[in-house]
Formats: C-alpha cells, sequence, structure tokens
C-alpha cells in the first residue's frame, strides 16, 4: 500500500501530523511491511499557516499511482478551493481507492469533484461551506462512504488516523497505536 | 514572550506539532498579540524519524534569548543524548525561564543538566532511562516543577500544550482553544 500525504501552503499542520504518526506506526510495528508514503506537494515548499517550512518528497507528481490520498485541512483550503490548477494536479487522484481528508480538507476533495455521490464531514464551523461539493454532510467525527474518509476539526486528524489503523490492520493494531502514542480513548 | 521549538533529526514530529498547535493558537486568538517563536535546530535541514523534511528558522542559534525552550521526543534522543557538540548548543538555554519537554525529550533536558534538581517525566517506556538524569521520576502525564515542564508518550503533546495555554494565559484560553480543535476533554 502506498499513500500520498498531501501538503499544501496555509495548511493546519495537526490535520496532518496526527494521521501521518499513527498511520505510519503500521509499518514501524510491522502491521503492513509493504506500506510507503510520500509527502506531496503542488508547490516546492510548503509553509503551515505560521510559516513552517516543509521540503515534500515530490512535486506535482501524478497522484494516480497511490492507494490512498490525504488531505489535511487549515486556511489555506479557502483560496485553494478555487484554484483550478491545484485542483486539476488533485484531480489526478480520481482512480485512488482511499480519499481521505481531516477537517476543511474535505473543501478541496469537495472542489476536486471527488464528494458528488458521498456523505462527508468537515470541521464543525465549516458544515454549510462543505454543503455545496457533497450528498450530504453528517456532524459526526469521521464519515466513511465507501473508503471516501472525512474527518472534523484538527485534533481528529488522531483519530481518523487510528480509524485507519483498525480499517486497514484489525482491531489489535489500532489498539497497540493507540496505547503506544498513549491517546485517551 | 518568545518561544524556542527545538527540531533534531529522528524526532517524532507529533510530539513537537501537538504542543506547537495549541500555543500558537494563543497568537492568532489574540490572548498573547506579542507572542513570537523560531524552529530553532543544530543541522540546516532536520528529517524526522520517518524521513519528512523540516527547514529550520534558525540553526545554532543562541537558545538563551528565548523565554522558553521546547523538546520534543523521538528515536534521535538515543543518540543525542551523547553527543556533546548538541548538547552544548542546547545548554546555551540554561537560563532560559520555561524548559519543557514531550515524551523522550525530557532525555535531551536531563542530558544537558535541566533536570538535576527537578521532577520530571518522560515516555512511560523510558522512566528508568530518565532516573540518572533527575531529582525523581514522576509517573505523570505532565510534571511542572518550577516552570520546568515535562510530560509522557507522544499525544502528550496537546495536552501539555492545552496546559501551557492554561499556564500562561488562563482557564478560558485553554478551553476555547480545546474547543476549537475539537480535543475531548
Amino acid at each position: 500500500m502506498k499513500i500520498a500525504f498531501v501538503v499544501f501552503n496555509d495548511m493546519t499542520l495537526l490535520d496532518f501530523v496526527g494521521a501521518y504518526d499513527t498511520i505510519t506506526r503500521l509499518k514501524t510495528l510491522k502491521y503492513k511491511t509493504d506500506l510507503r508514503w510520500d509527502i506531496c506537494a503542488y508547490t516546492d515548499m510548503v509553509r503551515d499557516n505560521h510559516g513552517f517550512k516543509i521540503i515534500p518528497d515530490k512535486v506535482r507528481n501524478n497522484l494516480g499511482k497511490y492507494d490512498a490520498v490525504l488531505v489535511p485541512g487549515g486556511v489555506g483550503t479557502r483560496s485553494l478551493q478555487n484554484e483550478e490548477e491545484f485542483l486539476d494536479w488533485l484531480r489526478t487522484a480520481a482512480a485512488v481507492q482511499y480519499k481521505i481528508s481531516v477537517c476543511t480538507g474535505s473543501l478541496l476533495l469537495g472542489a476536486a469533484g471527488f464528494l458528488k455521490d458521498k456523505k462527508a464531514t468537515t470541521n464543525y464551523m465549516e458544515y454549510d461551506s462543505l454543503k455545496q461539493y457533497c450528498l450530504e454532510v453528517v456532524r459526526e467525527r469521521i464519515v466513511d462512504d465507501n473508503n471516501t474518509v472525512t474527518s472534523g476539526a484538527v485534533s481528529s486528524s488522531i483519530d481518523l488516523g487510528l480509524y485507519l489503523c483498525e480499517k486497514w490492520s484489525g482491531p489489535e493494531a489500532k489498539e497497540e497505536i493507540r496505547k503506544m502514542i498513549d491517546y485517551k480513548k
């Protein structure tokens, strides 16, 4: 399994890192020894909403080659949802099996057209913004509609990561990883 | 107030980001309008334990000019605790008012000599490793001994951040930030 972790300017770093930390432990703990991933971006360098500087592994690469794509949220989504060049790049993920977002990352999945026939969720303050893009906004922490998996505000990133650990490797994997990071039930 | 967020090779990214996300909201929500921070490192580029690439704001800078220094944990601490050049750089923080760590970051505070007369904690699997460096190992999620604040395993980073939000700006700030990131009580 190969995952594309998408990063972009003015993202919220914790949206990405909660899921990244938990999911990548599937490899270090040998639940998924074939797990690989790239940090993927549309720009050569990415700065989060406070200027934290990230060098992505891949830039404007074809996302169609991954099994999963994960998009975090952040204030940057508000402009990116209207930037066709960025969205065209994101649309290269159209055939990807697992389309995943944290927080307002769902606005980007939506703007790319990936949520048209899907139930989805987002940051609790942005339910109205998501309506235009999806079949139904569900006010839950995690919504999984046939492998399109969206989650709520920032800290839900950890819950989403643990949810995917269970989905991909079973309840034991989830529980071991939860204990390892000492995350409350 | 000015904070040095220390990053280093083979760190655990979530150790840093949970505290970074919550503390920096003190500025965006205007609880501490004068809050500033730098991402500080001993090397020009930093890669976390999976190779995630970070460009620090400052390299080998004098940490004595900050009001707080925050050190995350990760497998990289096991070698860094014996690297005198790195520790000499960290020791420039000797006069810093708030010395803070997440997870095994306390091994680095300890190796720098900052915990000699302090109670402290660390990752629950590394209590024995911390003994040599501190007055007493306390098996709690957060230990605050006269502004030397240490916390437990990975996800305690968010709790530590919220604890510091309350310490520095009061319970209302903590609660607003907790709700904003939708973190469970």
